[in-house]
């Protein structure tokens, strides 16, 4: 008999089982609707994008976190950026993109376009991902909870969708960079995939220091932020500190290109010890032995001899000295300069009190978003310069001091409190976090410095000071032969192991005076920093050689 | 008696002996006064001046001597210069003064103001020494010789002054760069003396490679040049050599700049040897051992891992090995970039041909000078790019040579005589000195290259030629921590020594590309140099580790 399956006629079933078999074969065919529909949506609407190998080459038309704003609502959008943060409540997920210095708020919401299944994947992307998020910008709204409301007639049934209710306000999102505007997403696909365990919170690192007046809540400490440098550069805070410091570089080259300096390449591997043989690093060099160049001073001072006029060289500077502070590096990154003058040392003094004022002047301007976003977590006063620098002579400095109460001889060296206790005095008085001191007595400065021509106790060098800590040494340089070698002598250095430094001399050169400038000091003092690690992207101390 | 020497009256001395007398006395005179005039030239003409202690704050009156031209004849101008040659003449002496690129011919001839100590005392001024000339700058003229005329009276006598017979023409210095105009000499000061004997002269250094057919003149060879680099250095052709490489950093970061990439530092002393264990220097670092990093790749990586988007570096790179060939440095200066990319890596790869476009342009547009100075002692075609660059596929390279003749695979790596002949059929076929070769076989380049999505034999990784010669080597880096394990462990790498490096993928990463050019290879090929020591300015090799 054909169609034994289909209930016959006659004493047949009831019209109820007939209604319930209806029921659940209509209730089949929804489900296997529905998944069909889910799975197409996975592929669509969200999912674990493959690796990506450049399979395919597109157009670039994802839009850069920072500049979305007020001017793209109602525009839909697609971003590339982590997943900061998220938070699922029912059958919304709220979460927070973060790219560099910029966050935004994105909310996703079962709806017409998006399953429970699509909101359960969002809830489960680990956070630090990168993800690609397509969605309509608007205004900040807020939820004021879901409804369910009749859509739509299935076969003469009613159906029920789940909708959002949203009610446009004037609010700002206060815990993102991007306040106007949240992103109502409708596509999300993971890029990359992060660990669920992270060695450390980006929250916790970003976390402002003085937000946690008990001590309640998670520090992260230094050594664990740079063991995991990787996380810790993503904080808004790090993003914005080395940004600054690139344009610490910057304004520094274009300040000396504009008075005709030339950038030169110097050697870090030398023959013989630079700065004499202490605090050096050796080596083997094939079947010589090496040094690495504590500073690039006597290829500044070739380059001179070799008639470029003015130069300036920005390089790794390694100092091999076992000194745990906090503004002292094995390896840091010196912005180095000289220069040929015709008269006077204070020719170049002022070429580098200059070249400073225009730094900070840069920074200032040009900064002004990464200063905020450092002092958010790190707050300092502003930093405050003159144009043109205040110049003080070392005397004038002690003189300071000893108004101040502090013991000491006109012609002994700075300690490093009477240094930061002479920056406050100075700061007082001036009220300049930048000046420069002139004039140190000699015996304090290395050989090739060139002593004052009226009084043997003095030299024509100088330090600068931000914050009241030294950023730059530098002086006029012995440029005659002769000369140097009776410094030399003076200073108990024998002649034999500085030989070709002096012979550099002999076939004319010009006078001339230049300074070395600790790029990472700069940074940290400019910005109000109390650790040299935190301006260094990559740390190096007596104890540190990774990441 | 009294006046005992005066001769008394009486039978006293014939007219004759009185006239004599007379003569005598007035030629004492003369001499007295001519002494006293000269000692008072000495001092305000001429002279040794004082060694610079900067003992006097004068403004700077002194014109640079590129400055001087036709539109300054006949003002009266002081300069500083090296001596560069002197001839002495009778009561004239030429000199020419140098001065980094520039070169100006000076007159000095016994005169109203000039005396012949003075022009003796310019004769001997040693080369290469820094002096200080004012003098008036003159239309260039020819010396037809000097006469004397009589210019006043002297006692009723005609004094008989020299004066030299100028006549005024349009002829040019062929000798000098400054052609048009001339300085008349009437103060000459050294600032600086350099020794008499020179290891080399400048003019053998600077002299053109063709000048000397039949190799009769002074060469000077390249280790004579290295060693007294301060002397060598001073050449038009070295001034122009690297002012035009501080160009090239200069419009690399400003190509990179404009497209937001962000300038770091990375560290020179790490803990593991960053290429494998081959070719790399080792050294203590305190109770540990160091290496110095052979590439910036990892930290550029870290640094794109850590969110900073797109970032360069410019720094020296350091490689222990045992190449002693006209490319090939121990230590050189890396000028590295690395990008996250949206889809494609060639997202990266066109930026970095885009990069070359603008630094190819911004030579060619702003160093014309220089690279005129550099052929005129180095001939070389003029450097020819495409825009965009041309970009070729490895495999359509291979097809090029093998239909040239060359035979080899199709995923055999490329040698050094191939690479050089590729160079010029691409440059014959396509008349362009830089290309990308695209794609290279995945088996020749390093673990961490992405490979191809689609055929295992190739990779998304690239070369960048110029003038037939490889100056940058990249790729898409594997961004997937899995993977890079999977193809580490293809090349047989041990994975405990990249730990870190593969940890740094596990927090989520971008896709990513980019690349590392080596400076002085790119300086020497665009001029068309035929050795990387002439485009780095203290040179490091197997052999030399000095000046």
């Amino acid at each position: 008999m054909a169609n034994e399956n289909i209930p016959s006629s006659g004493d047949g079933p009831s019209k109820n089982a007939l209604k319930k078999a209806q029921k659940a074969a209509e209730k089949a065919a929804k489900k296997a609707e529905h998944k069909a529909q889910n799975a197409a949506a996975r592929e669509d609407l969200y999912g674990n994008l493959p690796m990506n190998r450049s399979q395919e080459k597109r157009p670039v038309t994802h839009v850069p976190l920072k500049d979305i704003g007020r001017n793209l609502s109602n525009q839909t959008v697609t971003v590339r950026a982590r997943l900061h943060t998220s938070r699922g409540k029912g059958k919304q997920v709220f979460f927070i993109l973060r790219s560099q210095a910029s966050t935004v708020q994105c909310v996703l919401c079962v709806g017409e376009k998006v399953s429970k299944q699509m909101v359960k994947f969002v809830c489960n992307i680990t956070k630090e991902s990168i993800i690609d998020v397509e969605g309509k910008l608007c205004f900040y709204s807020i939820y004021t909870g879901s409804v369910y409301i009749s859509v739509q007639f299935y076969e003469k049934k009613v159906i029920f969708k789940c909708v959002d209710q949203i009610v446009a306000t004037d609010q700002k999102v206060e815990s993102c960079s991007i306040q106007d505007v949240e992103l109502h997403a409708t596509k999300v696909f993971v890029v990359s995939a992060s660990l669920p365990r992270l060695p450390l919170q980006i929250e916790d690192a970003m976390r402002p220091e003085d937000d946690d007046p008990e001590g309640l809540q998670i520090k992260v400490n230094q050594d664990t932020r740079l063991d995991n440098r990787i996380l810790d550069l993503r904080t808004p805070t790090n993003q914005a500190i080395f940004r600054l410091e690139g344009g610490v570089c910057h304004l520094f080259r274009e300040a000396l290109r504009a008075q005709n300096f030339v950038e030169v390449m110097t050697p870090k591997l030398i023959s013989a010890a630079s700065e004499g043989g202490a605090n050096v690093f050796g080596m083997r060099y094939f079947d010589k032995d090496a040094f690495l160049a504590q500073s690039p001073q006597l290829y500044k001072q070739m380059a001179i001899a070799g008639d470029f006029g003015k130069v300036f060289t920005i390089g790794p500077v390694f100092r091999a000295e076992n000194s745990n502070t906090h503004r002292h590096l094995t390896e840091f990154v010196g912005l180095d300069l000289e220069m040929a003058f015709t008269h006077h040392y204070h020719e170049a003094l002022n070429t580098i009190g200059n070249m400073f004022t225009e730094i900070f002047r840069g920074l200032r301007d040009n900064y002004a978003d990464e200063i905020a976003a450092v002092n958010k977590q790190f707050p300092a006063e502003p930093f405050k310069f003159l144009d043109p620098p205040l110049i003080l002579e070392y005397r004038e400095g002690v003189a300071m001091l000893k108004e101040a109460g502090i013991e000491m001889e006109e012609t002994e060296d700075l300690s490093t409190p009477n240094e930061k206790f002479l920056g406050r005095l100075v700061k007082a008085k001036y009220d300049t976090d930048f000046y420069i001191l002139d004039k140190f007595p000699l015996a304090v400065r290395p050989f090739y410095t060139m002593p004052d021509p009226n009084d043997p106790k003095w030299s024509n060098s100088y330090d600068m000071f931000m914050r009241g800590e030294e950023i730059l040494s530098g002086a006029q340089r012995i440029h005659d032969a002769d000369f140097l070698v009776e410094r030399a002598k003076a200073h108990n250095i024998p002649i034999h192991t500085i030989q070709s430094y002096i012979d550099s001399f002999k076939y004319g050169c010009p006078p001339h005076a230049g300074g070395g400038i600790g790029l990472e000091r700069v940074t940290m003092l400019y910005l109000g920093l109390d650790n040299i690690r935190k301006s260094s992207m990559f740390p190096r101390d007596p104890k540190r050689l990774t990441p």
